[in-house]
């Protein structure tokens, strides 16, 4: 078993070295391989996403991924920023299946801007299609318009779309993800103004029939905005399409408070996966040594779970990380008072200890 | 000066009643006229936004609009179904800046889920484009794929898009905005990811050099619905496109507990108007004589105040909704303990008493 290991910026080098301890410490044998990618890739080779990196990526079972981007590549041209790294490994890697859950820690209850009676015990699952929808969409770009309110002006466009086979194929795994836990799916559309949306909702209904004991619900994606805030908890699957798995996911993870906290997965039809943690690469910080590695060691046990097989090491993570919280230990993000503050590193070796 | 009168559905009908007895009590002269909208308006006479309804929305300098839909119309075809009226509106009006005030009263700090301190104060406005995007983008349909990740299938799509001109002059109106509130305004796109978007930042910033006093900040769309419920308070003006917005303005809202309290506006080039509450027709509660007619009353102060020159009448109305908070009335959505729980009616009576 093959994982190529790939930092990246900020951060990124801090956190993934605790989960590579992590992972070393679980006796299992498997090769890590480290590339550089994003802006780290950029300095050094002159692109985000080097060739070389990518094979690595798609040679290994499973990509233990930091984060990447800093505003000092803000004024770079698009295909030469950070992020389209990540964009860059998605689309070749075929990564169109992307977990995220939002869980809040009994312990953690406090950080969260939310009151705890509407957030302690959350436990939502939010599945992004990742290759399709606009993101990917074509043709886009500049030109004049021909029509619309100003015939003649310049303007932008992109393409937003969805074929049916990609809907169904994330339906299945939201609907089979959904058996494996409360056995509710909410699929999220604006099937009232998209064609592209009504079309989702009319999939996703058809490969419904094939999970009769799941239950189903249409949510429109501004009401979805609205009841993650008024009643998280009345979630247990969403499902939804890449633009907007992007903004409800990102506020899903902000309603717990500890966004430090929560790993995702993104997912092929081989099983290969890119495992990284859901905040971002936070260069006000990097190189401080107070990063919270918890997100990016529960990714690695993600990791090991939906690629490399080994639920049992995957449980074994994840317990000691409950652990180490139940003894007090946090970071600065999840600090309160009455718990001990510690950095990244010493994180890391407890929760290599608590193995 | 004529008003058109538009209840529509559900509570709509309840609800303007009682905005119309406080337009009444002002003693000011216009002409109000009423007409039937969304699914009243298809019962009656086979369309949502009939050619007579849209006629007197044109003729008039501002709509007061309640509310539109209901379940029973969800299998209609898509250009028969309620909410059509409200695009056809914004559409043949030109209705393109959408304001949305996301307050939260004082009286009212614990009905957010949110905890108090996150959100007392709060006061924030967002503007919404409310005429481009992907809401009226073309093409878009259904068609057999001919690229993507499987070329041959069916798929649907639709086409975001936005012109200069678009952009400039919902630019123009969020800074001039600012302006008058904290001067600080967060433009939210999604640059990283979308042509639209990248372009909507450029273009904004152009815009922005003719407002030096005013400060500008970029955010991304997933940040943004991050941040909304992290911070809200370090918002001012918020401005965005038409989808972007129609996700952040209805979960900004939800972050004050008592979207029944929100008015909005939808403004044209000429300042002609509709106002309608933020909330939608709760056909759960119609007829029961308890939703909550303030956001309606509201709108009718946003309407006095942007469309027919009467500021003073709407600080009039304004103030007479702070006095009946303050006298402890409240319909049953905003009801808490040692608070009077009163109906529609009596909620619109007291405030005409109390002006
Ligand atoms: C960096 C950006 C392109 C990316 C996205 O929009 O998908 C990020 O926000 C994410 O959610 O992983
Ligand atoms: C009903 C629907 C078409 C509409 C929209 O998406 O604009 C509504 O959600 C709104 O925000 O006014």
């Amino acid at each position: 078993m093959k994982i190529a290991v790939l930092p990246g910026d900020g951060i990124g080098t801090e956190i993934v070295a605790e989960a590579v301890k992590v992972l070393q410490a679980l006796d299992l044998s498997f090769e890590m391989e480290t590339a550089l990618v994003g802006g780290a890739a950029y300095e050094a080779h002159g692109h985000p996403l080097p060739e070389a990196t990518l094979q690595l990526a798609q040679q290994a079972d499973a990509v233990l991924f930091g984060a990447v981007g800093d505003w000092k590549y803000d004024k770079l041209d698009r295909p030469l920023r950070p992020e389209q790294a990540i964009l860059g490994l998605r689309k070749h890697l075929g990564l169109f299946a992307n977990f995220r859950p939002a869980i809040c820690y009994p312990e953690l209850v406090g950080a969260s801007t939310l009151k705890p009676e509407v957030i302690s015990g959350l436990d939502i699952l939010i599945i992004r299609e990742l290759t399709g929808d606009i993101y990917f969409g074509q043709p886009r770009g500049r030109r004049t318009a021909i029509d619309g309110h100003f015939p003649g002006a310049d303007e932008a466009f992109d393409t937003m779309r969805y074929s049916k086979p990609e809907i169904e194929r994330i339906a299945h795994v939201a609907f089979q993800a959904a058996r494996k836990r409360h056995k509710k799916v909410t699929s999220v559309d604006k099937a009232n103004v998209l064609e592209t949306f009504q079309f989702w909702k009319d999939v996703v209904t058809e490969v419904h029939a094939q999970y009769p004991d799941v239950e189903l619900e249409h949510m429109y994606v501004d009401n979805a905005a609205m009841q993650l805030v008024r009643a998280p908890k009345k979630f247990d699957v969403v499902v939804t399409g890449n633009m907007f798995g992007d903004i409800l996911s990102d506020e899903a993870s902000m309603l717990t408070g500890s966004i430090g906290m929560l790993p995702s997965a993104s997912l092929n039809a081989k099983n290969q996966g890119l495992y990284e943690p859901s905040h971002g690469s936070a260069p006000d910080i990097a190189g401080q040594g107070v990063a919270n590695p918890l997100a990016t060691i529960l990714s690695a046990a993600m990791m090991l779970r939906f690629s490399l097989n080994q639920p049992e090491a995957a449980d074994r993570i994840e317990t000691a990380v409950k652990a180490v919280l139940a003894q007090g230990l946090r970071t600065p993000d999840i600090h309160s008072e009455g718990t001990t503050r510690v950095g990244t590193a010493e994180m890391g070796a407890a929760v290599v200890k608590a193995l």
